[in-house]
């Protein structure tokens, strides 16, 4: 039987891109072979993998001059990518920083480049905010913005696109395909995909052209954006297998309605827990209502001694990885995508149960 | 039905590792969840992660003062890493020099330091041979001396380790696995694992404790072995599928008698095989006896404008991926481990009726 999963990453996949991966394992659409055994350059695997780019254009209503990189290393790699590929003549760069994620991007981009960090976090009313854009002090000659859409960790997400006339950068590792997005703000898109993409092993980016060939740097040539975008991502051998992965993840959001309908489901699945989460005196989440993730859901017991004992029940109750991260502690629910609505209920219905038993 | 399957890479895996593969796929070990939706962290996972590696350790008897890494980006992103970590104080290396992939090697290299270049390809009675190491010009002062055990795409491979008091570094992705091998030999040993390992987004690397820390370069944290090393090669998230998939090719292997007994039947696969080329007037194979690769086996035809009839006729014979590498043409036939000497004996039997019709 399968439980519901609210992972953080590597998060829960749909059940029927899995049931369709497992159909075909050992023999491709009758080819007499995997497709984790076929060379990336050969007709059919080409096939597959510019059909994943082609939905997940469509998907993300992605503009065409803005080149889509399937690449390796984790969002994580792309940390040091990023200055190395953008930093250019102009080696400064404005970071805003949120949460744990865009400190690693920042920490590790200020090895290359002199970096702007703009400390963005607020508390408002007790609770957990990102500033308002008027109190950054965003540089005059920054290379580009950099920031964290959706913080997975802390569960706080900006409410809105910032704005700048620079290229804006931003990591949506754990938000991608969870709403509409307007990509032509934007100078750089990256992701893992080990959230609403795929499996672990892949990370995609978008990048607008003009910001392909920026670098005086010397980068590894696997970093280089230039040099995977003229080999369509093959600069080496790919991550095969998690590229076709996800070539059925997009098929599979775009059967469901695409990310318009996508992003319905994500908002009443929210809803659902943030709503109960605030009904509750037993539970709380520590972010303001306007910058609550609608991905990653962090909640507090009032009696947090009895965590462990929330963890094990919730666990033979078939809702599988509620711990919060080792760094933060508490509880979190990661409702990305691929965890449907009947988890989410299943979900706040333990919740109820719990907190009535444990008052 | 499963055809043979004689890629270079993405290459051919064993049937029993994908059936396993496959019937865990939705639900692993009853825990309701696939292992590709599971934490890298989770206790379940990290076991699986530490079995992969303790059988990797067992099968290639890999001493203790070796750490062995599970990451990503390919051999490629390692001919930057390699330089990277290991040139330290003295920016010296020499690159021996034998084809495709050591040239690649040592280009990425001369971006970071002084590459002494040892042009070690050599002709021996018209057929191509490496040159023996009284030849090389080797540096005094080398940081590390690196070589290709194998190169896939000409089929020419090292008949012995080089002898040197530098660290030697390798780079075994078509050959690891396929031969016993005295790891205590080398300073470090890399392969992409689409050959002989698992599926391509995982890079094998097993490096001696002592070269961790050499590096006197800004290294992207990803790419740093000390930083690896000390964090489980989970300094972010690693490839968890493929690292699953290796350790069940590992598990495999170890099923098969270890690599003493898979090096048997490698070289029964490749005698058989070049036995038969040797014995025609058809076919041609361009190395050196001493130099001939045991596992990717290149291959002309007398007459190269049958060489498309060649193809189209094996792959109706479910003899799949016999086309040479683009960059050089002519056929090619590798034979790595998962490939059974059923598969070699219908290929000869191919070649053969193919030839009496053609000759």
């Amino acid at each position: 039987m399968r439980a519901y999963n609210f992972c953080a990453g590597p998060a829960a996949l749909p059940t029927a891109v899995l049931e369709k991966a497992q159909a075909e394992m050992l023999d491709w659409q009758g080819k007499g072979l995997s497709i984790m055994e076929m060379s990336h350059r050969s007709k059919d695997y080409v096939a597959v993998a510019e059909k994943a780019e082609a939905d997940l254009r469509k998907l993300m209503n992605i503009p065409d001059n803005y080149k889509v990189l399937f690449l390796q290393g984790g969002a994580s790699l792309q940390f040091s990518a990023i200055p190395l590929n953008l930093l250019g003549k102009n080696s400064k760069a404005d970071y805003i920083h949120t949460g744990i994620w865009s400190e690693k991007a920042l920490k590790e981009a200020q090895r290359y480049g002199d970096i702007n960090v703009i400390e963005a976090g607020t508390a408002v009313d007790g609770k957990l905010a990102i500033k308002d854009q008027s109190e950054w002090n965003l540089s005059d000659d920054a290379a580009y913005v950099h920031y964290a859409d959706n913080e997975t960790i802390g569960g706080i997400q900006f409410a809105n696109i910032p704005e700048t006339d620079k290229p804006l950068v931003a990591d949506f590792s754990s938000s991608i395909l969870s709403a509409p997005l307007d990509v032509s703000k934007f100078g750089l898109i990256y992701a893992g995909a080990q959230k609403n993409i795929g499996p672990a092993g892949l990370t995609i980016v978008i990048v607008r052209e003009d910001l392909l060939d920026q670098s005086k740097a010397e980068i590894p040539s696997i970093l280089k954006y230039s040099s995977q975008a003229k080999n369509d991502s093959m600069v080496n051998t790919p991550s095969t297998y998690a590229w076709y992965l996800s070539g059925l993840v997009f098929e599979w959001l775009l059967e469901q309605g695409g990310v318009d309908a996508i992003y319905k489901a994500n908002l009443a699945k929210a809803e659902l827990l943030y709503n109960y989460i605030d009904s509750s005196d037993f539970y709380a989440n520590p972010i303001a209502v306007a910058n609550r993730s609608i991905m990653n859901v962090p909640f507090t017991l009032a009696k947090p001694e009895l965590e462990k004992q929330f963890l094990q029940e919730a666990e033979q109750n078939n809702l599988l990885n509620l711990a919060g991260h080792r760094s933060v502690g508490g509880m979190r629910a990661s409702i990305y995508n691929a965890v449907p609505l009947e988890g989410v209920q299943a979900l706040v219905n333990f919740m109820d149960d719990f907190a009535k038993r444990n008052a």
